[in-house]
């Protein structure tokens, strides 16, 4: 068993730098595409046979040292009694947005083990097989909030921060009730056997300082010190497009810090302090002549030397144009410039 | 006549704080959208009366103490040679991107006056009109670059980058030709009487640090150090979602340092040091009810106390949907708060 990844998130010495990669189970992967070629995005969601098996192609094609289970952040969303679609090339939508309290009132708190048995399925499955830790996942309240008010992806986010503003009691009321559906979600995942937790608040760089201490970073902070009471497995907290908060999210109560790329990590080690942080390499950096590519490697290790622990990462998932060949290399590289 | 934004772009002390909205021309006011209903967007751009009635709209309709010339950054690219397109909903397209030698060898560098006179011509016909600073502007290389190479808007900017890291020859190539038009252009608006230029760097925030030094930022001093040499009034630069830049931002050479709502104006403050700043209130914040409008522009006013000019503004283009009773609310606030 390589638990190298959990070492690091637990600020403990490694022998190298562990590395994974956001959406290394996804589309740059032909073995991925066979796969989703035979169901439909949410009947593979829902298929712990088929989640586990392209859970593990990534572990065996890339040699990363963590697995990540194969899902969707809007899952339990679905389970809390809405009607989800997933549209080719237009991302989820929610045909029925939530925008009174009448919406707020019709959502229901499931019982992950119930709703969702093909996540813990999944979960279990994986654990059997996997050489490397399993980590399991959830949207952050503030981000799956969003998709829930605007009724699928955004740009401007207009809806959600007039009813934060309009109707903060509503918005309250509506957070509240996600916040306490994703902490027994990420609870069941963790008995289940999940051995690490990652938060995804994908949007939050949307919000001022003040707006995200107020309407945001308190959920967080809930479900994290919820996770406490029951397992000590790590979690690691992704505020996406986050360098104005990172001073507040230092303050969620995770274990690992994740950086997208827009931040020098230098800069970000120097800032959070204590954490583990994980990162931060462009997405698009995959791109570049080998050469050229080390070189970005090397100067992210570098330069989270001073980390108390560091997992390698990208800043943002992988890009579904990405040569998967390039994924490999650079996890030859992070591997052989660690010392592995 | 009203100076007060120019002494507050210049570091001056001023009886109050100047205020503007970016995009106060625009589709949120109905004066706008009747001169709009009559003319297709590529025609209002090009017809120098219409440019100078939506551009004074809103310096009656909100009492701003500055106006910018209606027109599009995309403009002048245009006039380099390429075909451009809006269509309603989906915004700007070049349906021919720019990926190799060729496309860069057939771009022309225009005479600005010869090549775009309706903008002069609207600068000519404003500043007879005005009672309050023009405004001039352009978008800053990279940004123009990436619609160029997109071929329009983009969300990874997988093209930009890819260009920049697998021929970045080609793209330093397109870079100085842009660069070249741009720094023409804004000369051209300083001869026609701009009395400040403000540079829209939107998309600068998609790239790392060390990337904007290397691919972004030498472009922008470029343009600025040319500009020095034959004019001095102020120029704004914004880098938007550019908390991660802010300290290289500052050796643009630009007089005034734009703002968006992500970070704290205190924090930016502190960081940018002798520069004046120009925002940063959420554009989104005019659907606040006005008692919680009216604390965060204090708020924002208190906290810029300590630079060296502030220009208050929105950290983004005011939004389609906002009522303009809420904009005038919040110039009135302004204006008030900081002793007018």
């Amino acid at each position: 068993m390589n638990d190298t990844f959990l070492q690091a998130c637990r600020g403990e010495k490694t022998d190298y730098t562990p590395v994974w990669f956001m959406r290394q189970a996804g589309r740059y992967l032909p073995e991925y595409q066979a796969v989703r070629g035979k169901v439909s995005f949410l009947e593979l969601c829902k298929n712990p046979e088929l989640c586990t098996e392209v859970s593990i192609q990534p572990v065996d094609i890339l040699d990363v040292d963590a697995a990540i289970m194969f899902s969707d952040i809007l899952i339990p969303m679905e389970a809390m009694n809405l009607r989800l679609e997933f549209h080719e090339g237009r991302g989820p939508v929610f045909p029925d947005p939530i925008r009174d309290r009448q919406g707020v009132d019709d959502l229901l708190v499931p019982d992950p083990d119930e709703a969702m048995p093909f996540v813990m399925e999944t979960i279990r499955l994986l654990r059997r097989e996997l050489k490397v830790p399993l980590i399991g996942f959830s949207g952050a309240p503030f981000t799956l909030a969003t998709y829930l008010i605007e009724g699928g992806s955004s740009k401007v986010f207009l809806e959600t921060k007039r009813m934060m503003y309009q109707a903060p009691e509503l918005y309250h009321a509506l957070l509240a009730k996600i916040t306490e559906c994703t902490s027994l979600y990420l609870q069941a995942q963790a008995r289940a056997g999940a051995q690490a937790l990652q938060i995804f608040d994908s949007w939050v760089g949307i919000l001022a300082p003040d707006d995200y201490r107020r309407f945001a970073l308190p959920y967080v902070q809930s479900i994290i010190s919820d996770l406490r009471k029951v397992t000590d497995i790590p979690v690691i907290y992704f505020a996406n497009n986050g360098a104005t908060l990172i001073e507040l999210t230092k303050t969620a109560g995770a274990d690992v810090l994740g950086l997208d790329w827009r931040i020098d990590i230098k800069d970000a080690v120097a800032r959070v302090g204590d954490h583990a942080v994980q990162g931060n390499l462009d997405p698009v950096a995959l791109f570049l002549p080998q050469d050229q590519l080390e070189a970005r490697i090397k100067r992210i290790l570098d330069n989270a030397a001073g980390a108390r622990g560091h997992i390698f990462n990208l800043g943002h998932g992988i890009l579904p144009q990405t040569p998967p060949e390039q994924a490999r290399i650079a996890v030859e590289a992070v591997h052989r410039f660690s010392g592995r």
